[in-house]
């Protein structure tokens, strides 16, 4: 067992070819990094894992992580020790960590969290990226109306269950497709969701036909696939698609089978008047300090509501990753890697 | 021959499958129509021929002609008999006149026209609805910025050529893609685009991406087909593809054969965080003073050129609407149905 001073890592073993498999992750050990003057280490609390990680594993992206390279993610963490003016030890952080257990920043790009507005892994959720997409997709691109219907794919995950409760307030009917019947109850009689549908279902686009009697006015696309096939046909007149996510297609290795619908699709696109539009957190950064006053106010009303799925140990990391992929998590995935009970397991 | 009391009418006599031919349309003659208390008997003198009415022609849509009605379109008409105020004989007036002679209005949806600002037939062109649909396009659409990359397909046409100059009106790199070299030339040569491809070259992917050496921004949809398939891997981040019409696929009777790039599309979507969007010009119909107003401004000081491809006689439209689809046209395409030396055609 690694002692209290051990950098834990998770790197980038091998680029996997469709589903990534635990062997393209590897786990390195190394001392702890230091910090030089203007900067701070951090020790990671809780990580984030999320779908878009599956994109940073393939090669020729802006955000491809090289072989060997730690997997990069967002995490919240606790100053250690600190060289940097603007950080104490004892604050609690959100920033770039990577899958790791120790990191160092200079300060940039971090933020303090504050544990007595919200518990402080919601900055990794319903607070968080997961959260800003979720607000800033709907709202500026679904520009959600009362009485428009509202499709969110994967809608038991963090995106999709904020992107519905938002529309809910905004006074729209929202339909929600997520895997499996517990998450499907879980909209219908937690989150206040008017239907939830399971996409595994065989009649999915009769069924979603069956719960859009007025057509769909936003689909917030998160999946793609059969999904996307389903809502498609259903798209009203001057409909928006925010597409975040295309959960269907990171473990693509080639193209699917003919004919090509592209031409099908630009021409609903004319003829529907549609807007595609993709969407990441980062675009709707300049909107960050309303949402999270926002959302942070609806959290305390009650008004919406959010759920967790935890892993505990940084190690199983790349095991919980693989089920993500696969829809296994229910809630914001996280993994905890130091804090109460954990002091030591590093 | 018809007496000058005859009221010529072109419809449709039965679906075309793929290209339309000269016999899916019939010619109809019949008594010039009655205008009732309230309404004005117009003849028509220029007709507007567009590749949208392709899609009118099939079945199923909001906008399809039945067998054996009278086909869509817009047209220049004078005033020959009025029972309704605000029209008197001698007006010229735009509005939807279909492709016939003569027909009867109640007024509504109908503008008069100033032969002193602007010569009456660019009320169907630079002036009219490919216009506004160029104008509000590209300005609301497009979101044109200094410096930026403008790709736009048929671009000698009537909306893609305005498309093109008032992109470079707005400090755009301008690209536009015709079909041959006499087009191409024009382009070049007349209306000050940066380049001009033709779309028959075999090697148009390399030559565009030459000519695009900053990538694309804006790409101005009017084809479809092998076009888009060029520009497609060009667009930039944060790129707009504001989708104006895909003449490459209106005659299409099944979809091209595999793979289904739809899942490509909808990625590059996400990761480029691209916009497409549908539009019509009847979107942008709250601005069409304003348009009328700046463009006809930047037509009197020479700012703006445009080309007119007339056809003489509305026997001919049914030909002239078959070539259209072709790229046969060099210009807006019009069909004078009367006026000066034809007054005894009809």
């Amino acid at each position: 067992m690694a002692d209290a001073t051990t950098n834990r890592q998770i790197v980038l073993a091998s680029r996997p070819s469709g589903e990534p498999r635990p062997e393209n992750f590897g786990i390195v050990e190394g001392p702890m990094p230091l910090a030089r003057n203007g900067e701070a280490l951090l020790k990671t609390r809780w990580l984030s894992l999320d779908p878009y990680m599956r994109d940073d594993m393939n090669a020729g992206h802006a955000y491809s992580v090289e072989i060997g390279e730690v997997m990069y993610a967002k995490g919240v963490s606790d100053v250690v020790q600190s060289n940097n003016l603007a950080l104490t030890v004892g604050d609690v952080v959100v920033g770039e960590t990577g899958w790791q257990s120790f990191s160092v920043t200079d300060g940039v790009n971090l933020r303090k969290l504050d544990a007595e507005l919200a518990p402080v892994s919601t900055a990794l959720g319903v607070l968080g990226m997961p959260g800003l997409t979720a607000y800033g997709g709907l709202l500026t691109v679904g520009q959600p109306k009362p009485g428009e219907t509202l499709v969110v794919a994967a809608a038991a995950g963090p995106v999709g269950s904020l992107v519905g409760q938002i529309a809910k307030l905004r006074g729209c009917r929202v339909v929600g497709i997520a895997g499996g019947p517990e998450k499907c109850r879980y909209l219908e009689e937690e989150l206040g969701f008017d239907m939830a549908l399971d996409h595994r279902t065989a009649d999915l686009p009769k069924r979603l036909a069956a719960a859009c009697p007025n057509g769909v006015d936003i689909y917030f696309e998160n999946v793609g696939g059969h999904v996307w096939k389903a809502v498609f046909p259903l798209l009203n007149m001057f409909a928006r698609v925010p597409v975040c996510g295309l959960i269907a297609h990171y473990n693509d290795v080639e193209l699917p089978p003919g004919p090509d619908h592209v031409p099908e699709l630009l021409l609903a696109v004319l003829d529907r008047r549609l807007t595609v539009r993709g969407l990441m957190a980062g675009d709707f950064e300049p909107q960050a300090d309303e949402f999270r006053r926002v959302v942070a106010g609806w959290l305390r009303s009650g008004q919406i509501k959010y759920k967790e799925d935890v892993v505990t140990g940084l190690e199983n990391a790349p095991e919980a990753f693989v089920g993500l992929l696969k829809g296994n998590n229910f809630g914001k995935l996280l993994v905890r890697v130091s804090g109460d009970g954990l002091e030591n397991s590093n």
